[in-house]
């Protein structure tokens, strides 16, 4: 941590802010300028409650951190990379790309197994599908809850695929996690501390998306709540991050993948259907997302898009999805992967 | 609503959409243009599940709305603008201008009782502390939980100020309600969906922060939710939005005053501390905020920022905030309210 | 400047990276950490030419700036603050608020004189048309050029009212300037950098607006060309910066008035009308700058809106305005100023 | 376009705005709903000035546009696609995969014939250089001007490689189109409408760097420009929009790939080097480009990134290219392409 001091700083501010400094563990390394003092303070700036506190001080412009603030999240904590089981023989981060597909909401139990088998037989690893929804507006279809579930599941026995769904609230952790073979942290929820607090505190694999607002320091500070509180099987989601553009629902950010792994060693995996929210978007960004590094994506798949009741503009239709899977086989081998 | 339809939409497409739009419950008048064919949609659009869904069909290009999808924070429903009041006397969205104010955080009941009686001495009209805090990074101070409601409220007590406090999780609300007058919803937690719904059951005034990257269309779809449940006192908070610019920690969006009052019936009032993140730019925007037709404000305040557990580098210390209450009135003058 | 090298540098790299510093002019000093080891570079490094090529260095992980990179535009060398003249008796940054009102464009004589005599007798200090349209489309009215300046001098000369128009390339520059008291640089023309060289070989003052994604940084080094040139009469305009926001035009930056005001010795402006796009938010937004500290305004006022060949739904009619300028003037004498 | 009226319109505001409507050359159909009045206008709305002006009107709420606004730059123009020769045997938009490499400013004779031939030995099939530079402050390397472009001239002749390189200004278009194969017009000129008008009097390929605060259909009215003067040969080039994430430069919008492609018939390329502003990242980016479906990239290679005048950070190593172009061809083969 470096503090620069405002220009004009007389001796007796250097002093108090070197005291702080020390106060705050650190050892102090004070060196003039030709316009400014600046403060190196020697120490392990990661995991300590705020040292921003110090541009609270009269004579201190601004604070630079020389280290990340996450800890386990970071690269250094396990440099070949962390490999997250989800289901029988499906792993993320491992040396084959993983295909998780279905719908946003379960709607019914047939509706659910049509589609886990049309996936599976496409190829597919795992089967999404939502129970517990999160809705801009209260009056749109909330999801079927607990039943849901249920019908989730049983698609999930029928087809031997493991399941993934998103838990919205801490009360909900243990019902969701009876179900479930992964939890997922919707966009909307990457910073509800609540929720991660308890999800760390299970062992079931989380698939955390990140936010719309989130920049990728943050989002490894959500996944360090999680990794803190116990649970190291974190797979890291990016979905699009909310800009001024509009042709598309969200931007996705393919630079975060590299960017993703240059810093962490958790598995990434890609949502390019919230991204975009268009389908005809959905299988060039698929093929860009394994291009760029991906471990693995989660796609939306509808059998009937029109009578979806969410989110039917992004949803694949079986057939595209398995023209897609056929295509994906060659980019995953381009970079060496296996599918 | 009205639906446009792709370039060369044949009669059958035409029909197919046609006869859709009367499943969805809406009039449908078909209108060919000289490139393309729209269909109208005669009907009440709001509170409708998912109109987008229409997107999803073949021959579909957009859905363009007439309708904001809102109804009960709509301006339509109250002209006149609803007052909720907080306390003794206490009304946001009458003639006087509110002004709350406190710590980021309760650190101990000296603190929050020292700071509670100097501003109340400076003009405050309620007092705000977080007892439970949301904060990017687990290794920083995360509240005194319980025993900082209980500081609160002998602070509360002890002046006669009603308090303000942030509720995390649907788990906490009925303790928080026992000692807050008014809950927080903190701007990461805006669309917490089951938070709002369970927040919306009780009879508490509810604050809630627009987040960084919320539209005002999506805050007031929050809104949403809690009047959807019955409970009508809900006051809108503008706290900055998340942009490129890194001046300042958000952008404050001081249009959306204006814009919010159109649109809807809600009190809104403005944090310039967590907008700005620096305490000196907090009094001019405490300033634009009332000129631009604000109902109030929430500020931070501490008696010693350098030593705050969060936040100390946006908070104004007492004396700084009594100078700016001074400057104030002036404001409130000008837009002929009372302080 | 701080440079922060890799985890794990060796003595060679350090030795590398030392060396390099001196050569660019700078006296490093090295400090190891517990992580990493840093070295600060003591020397003026505003003003020269990319420090940041230090991160093309193989053990360089990232470069810390210490001092802003602008030094004209900075507010140590005018710590008073400069006060720019535009005509008889007008300065900008003055005691005095300075008004500027007229239309978008001018669009044919007897509109802008009358404009400008509604104006006028509203209290306005100087006029504003545009004869060079920059337009998002080709399609749209690109102004009357060359006839459009003398209209415009035209109804100057008439009321007394100094004008300002925008100049959108370096060949007109010369044309411009025989015409118009004040030239403005268009927010998409912030860096138009040959543009910007050749305002600052002309002694008029220069309007120069923000673009909508750009930092204050970067607005601030688009000062500096101008001043680099040799003309010190620079006026800033704040006019809203491009976000996800939708619901008005752009999203006006009202906090970047007091951080202009702290980091630059500059006047600083504000346009209402191309922040919000509608003419209904542009009185409240008038009203929120002046409180905020802005040394002006400049308004759009057209006499028939509904006809307007550019611009019409944020211009305000003249009767608005007047009233607007009845109402300023109580925010002008709460923040102690005139008008 | 549809004309949305205000709750509440009376008869006689229909009539009034149904009568304007007519003005502007449409066949205005008024329809009624349960709120709303909407007139639905009959008619090409493209290339007329400015519709927008209806939201001027006191009676109407929204003008809602059916049409893209663009023209010559729409898909429909030309749905097989646009072909772009740009030298001898290089054509961008078809089959062939081109990249363009080369350095970001052109230093010296011998630094770019250098570069030139190391990008042509690994297959590049154009060189870029910059010889005048925009850069964000005046005391940057501003580039060699007059100089530099003949430097790059001699290195194109040398190689045999099509040369392209960036023009600022109007001014300076006769200059740069006597030496330079295609002319450039970078991000922070997108819509610099007089250099765009320039171009379009050319007969010069133009590859018109899309803005980091463009979009998508700004981005291709700026084409249209171009295009309106009667240059057909435009390519569009992806280079990262501003968004609030800064681990990388900017944010390579990838999905603008699949956009453009559906909405335009103008090849598109991507410019990794910009985006990402990492050299690390751009292989990847690169890769996820073509997957993607890009029909090219433009990459900045330096021989010696530590010595560069420019950008270094984000130029990779002539070996570090070479692999990248060996990696490129198995994404190239898997979209079904050439290189």
């Amino acid at each position: 941590m470096i503090v620069v001091l405002k220009e004009g700083a007389k001796d007796e501010d250097v002093e108090k802010v070197r005291k702080k400094i020390e106060e705050l563990g650190y050892e102090p390394h004070v060196l003039r300028g030709m316009f400014r003092t600046v403060i190196n303070c020697i120490g392990d700036e990661r995991g300590k409650s705020d040292n921003k506190i110090l541009e609270a001080m009269e004579p201190v412009d601004k604070v630079l951190m020389v280290l990340e603030p996450y800890r386990l999240a970071s690269k250094t904590t396990n440099p070949e990379g962390t490999k997250v089981p989800i289901g029988k023989g499906v792993v993320v981060g491992g040396e084959k790309v993983v295909v998780i597909a279905g719908p946003c909401s379960v709607e019914n139990e047939s509706q659910i197994i049509d589609v886990a088998q049309k996936v599976k037989e496409a190829g597919a690893h795992a089967l999404r599908g939502g129970a517990f929804k999160p809705r801009t507006a209260p009056y749109s279809f909330q999801g079927l809850g607990k039943k849901g579930l249920e019908m989730l599941a049983e698609a999930g026995r029928k087809t031997g695929l493991p399941i993934v769904t998103e838990v919205m609230s801490p009360e909900d952790v243990k019902t969701v996690a009876e179900y479930a073979d992964v939890l997922q942290v919707g966009a909307r929820n990457v910073q509800n501390f609540p929720l991660l607090k308890k999800l760390g505190k299970t062992n079931k694999p989380i698939l955390l998306k990140r936010g719309m607002m989130t920049t990728i320091e943050e989002f490894l500070l959500a996944a360090e709540y999680i990794l803190a509180e116990g649970n190291p099987n974190v797979i890291l989601c990016e979905r699009g991050i909310r800009t001024f553009e509009t042709a598309t629902r969200n931007t996705l950010d393919i630079s975060a993948i590299p960017v993703l792994k240059k810093k962490s060693h958790l598995p990434v995996i890609v949502d390019p259907s919230h991204a975009t929210g268009y389908w005809e978007y959905v299988p060039p960004m698929c093929y860009a997302a394994i291009a760029a590094g991906a471990d693995g994506l989660i796609v939306e798949v509808h059998t009937n898009p029109e009578e979806a009741l969410s989110d039917g503009t992004q949803s694949l239709k079986p057939e595209k999805f398995k023209n897609m899977m056929e295509n994906l086989s060659k980019f995953v081998k381009a970079v060496g992967r296996k599918l």
